[in-house]
């Protein structure tokens, strides 16, 4: 059995894991950061829990993966800009950690490691070609084709997030306009649900429309709460077209849904699937599956072995 | 120099030609065909064509390669379905090609091939990811991905004709809503003119609404019709709208527009770009290359060869 470290640096703390090459998580550590103390501090410290975590390995880790949200240059192992990481631009992680520590060592978008972590150990087991996507503060998604990751030229592969659902609809932070992540993240239907909530429309939420959260929703959607249903289906109407229009271009046979968002799968699936029965052009399209992730926090982390298969 | 023998099955037509694995034309020749008559007159007739082709080759073509419209299925060498061919189900093109014809014979989608041709010798050139797009009747496509054509599970990839641009749009014939074929092929812009025309927008057009044609609106265009105009700044829209989904999706190099709405490639290319800037996620925005075709309508057969480049 092979065994891979893998890290996972989010807003304010990083999980680090010993993973085997099945995707079953060995051990695992934890540690918090501040971005502004640098690259340096937090480099540090993964090298410190990784040195701790391969010491529990029975053998040598085969390698090492990074995974950090933004924009990632893989090929040269450079954290080109990142969310969670303000001020960072440009950081040679790869090398940084290789210079502290013998061992190969990969850096890569989250919503990537979360789709090949799902599709090695999680719902997507089974599928050769298939779309991994993170429904959280945005949408992210990852790509993986004949069973490996499809990085694309700029290394930018996988942006479903930032496809565009609706042209005219509401501004995205990423520039664009109509985008899917205005409508099917946690932000979007926290937007939605506010718009309506000021245009004085009936629901059981009696707080003040800017204090309604995603979780808020998902509570009341559970008590049938019809604003909070409507939203969600909304969310799902959004995520149903961009997934169709992936599945009119790549033929893939599945898709899977995770991250902060993924409770509300259920509330999601019906409208999910109602637009891609109108969409997807398949002759099969009782084959097209739609599921919810299975691994929880941690996928990022599985997906470490799935980036070393070799070629 | 290996040769590939290639076919392209129209409506009325098949063209035939001997292509040099550089993609160069070498010898071509055409027959026509009725539909009608079925299967075995065609295969029969298109045999015949490649034996004289095969011939003038100065030594034994490599392989055959035939293009249709449609629904096919490249593994088993199947056309389920194909608009050009009505009441030809599951014909085994391959095998009967095979029967007669003592070489290696494969059978793909045309828009696909039209990608391939582009690819190796046309606008693609040096591309080695890029989306060919066919704006003809309707809308079709072929994804490369380093260097290969991306069939998809279902063998129905590349079919950007139909995603969605606008969700509520009209019906397209594909069974969906607001697909880009409704808004960017030659049917969709006749459409859009003869609305505008029924609301008496104002033109240079003075015949019935029902007898404009994407040739005349073209003619209009270049003597400056506003009406004309508008309408191809509109596919252009939809067209950079549903490219910049691709992008984001894939990180691809480029794309290249061709078939016979091509003539109107510069009229649109203002819109399509203004979209690709908004819309398109990349660091790199002027890498991302669209191109207008070169090789017109013998675009698929020069796609023969790259259909059987070794892996």
């Amino acid at each position: 059995m092979k065994t891979y470290l893998a890290a996972d640096i989010g807003g304010t703390n990083v999980k680090c894991g010993l993973v085997a090459d099945s995707g079953e998580m060995l051990e695992r550590s934890r540690f918090s950061f501040h971005s502004e103390k640098g690259p340096k501090a937090l480099i540090d410290d993964l090298v410190s829990h990784f040195k701790q975590l391969a010491e529990k390995s029975n053998r040598a880790p085969a390698g090492a993966v990074i995974a950090a949200a933004g924009v990632i240059a893989p090929a040269k192992g450079l954290l080109i800009t990142s969310p969670n990481l303000p001020g960072w631009n440009n950081v040679p992680v790869v090398e940084l950690v290789e210079e502290s520590l013998e061992i190969d060592t990969k850096l890569e978008n989250d919503a990537n490691l979360y789709a090949l972590g799902e599709w090695l150990a999680g719902a997507g087991r089974g599928m050769n070609n298939m779309i991994g996507i993170t429904l959280g503060t945005g949408v992210g998604g990852g790509i993986i084709l004949n069973g490996r990751l499809w990085n694309g030229v700029f290394a930018t592969a996988g942006e479903i997030g930032h496809t565009t659902v609706e042209p005219q609809g509401i501004r995205c932070n990423c520039g664009s306009i109509g985008c899917l992540e205005t409508i099917s993240s946690a932000t979007g239907v926290t937007r939605m649900a506010r718009e309506r909530l000021s245009r004085g429309y009936k629901s059981s939420y009696t707080g003040k429309p800017e204090d309604i959260t995603a979780e808020i929703l998902y509570n009341m959607a559970l008590k049938n709460d019809l604003l909070a249903l409507e939203v969600f289906a909304r969310a799902g109407w959004a995520l149903g077209i961009a997934i169709a229009n992936v599945f009119n271009l790549l033929g893939l046979e599945g898709a899977v849904i995770g991250a902060g968002m993924s409770p509300a799968f259920d509330m999601m699936y019906p409208s999910i699937m109602e637009q891609i029965r109108l969409r997807a052009f398949s002759f099969f399209p009782e084959d097209i599956v739609i599921k919810k992730a299975e691994l929880g926090n941690d996928a990022a982390l599985i997906g470490a072995p799935a980036l070393f298969k070799p070629l």
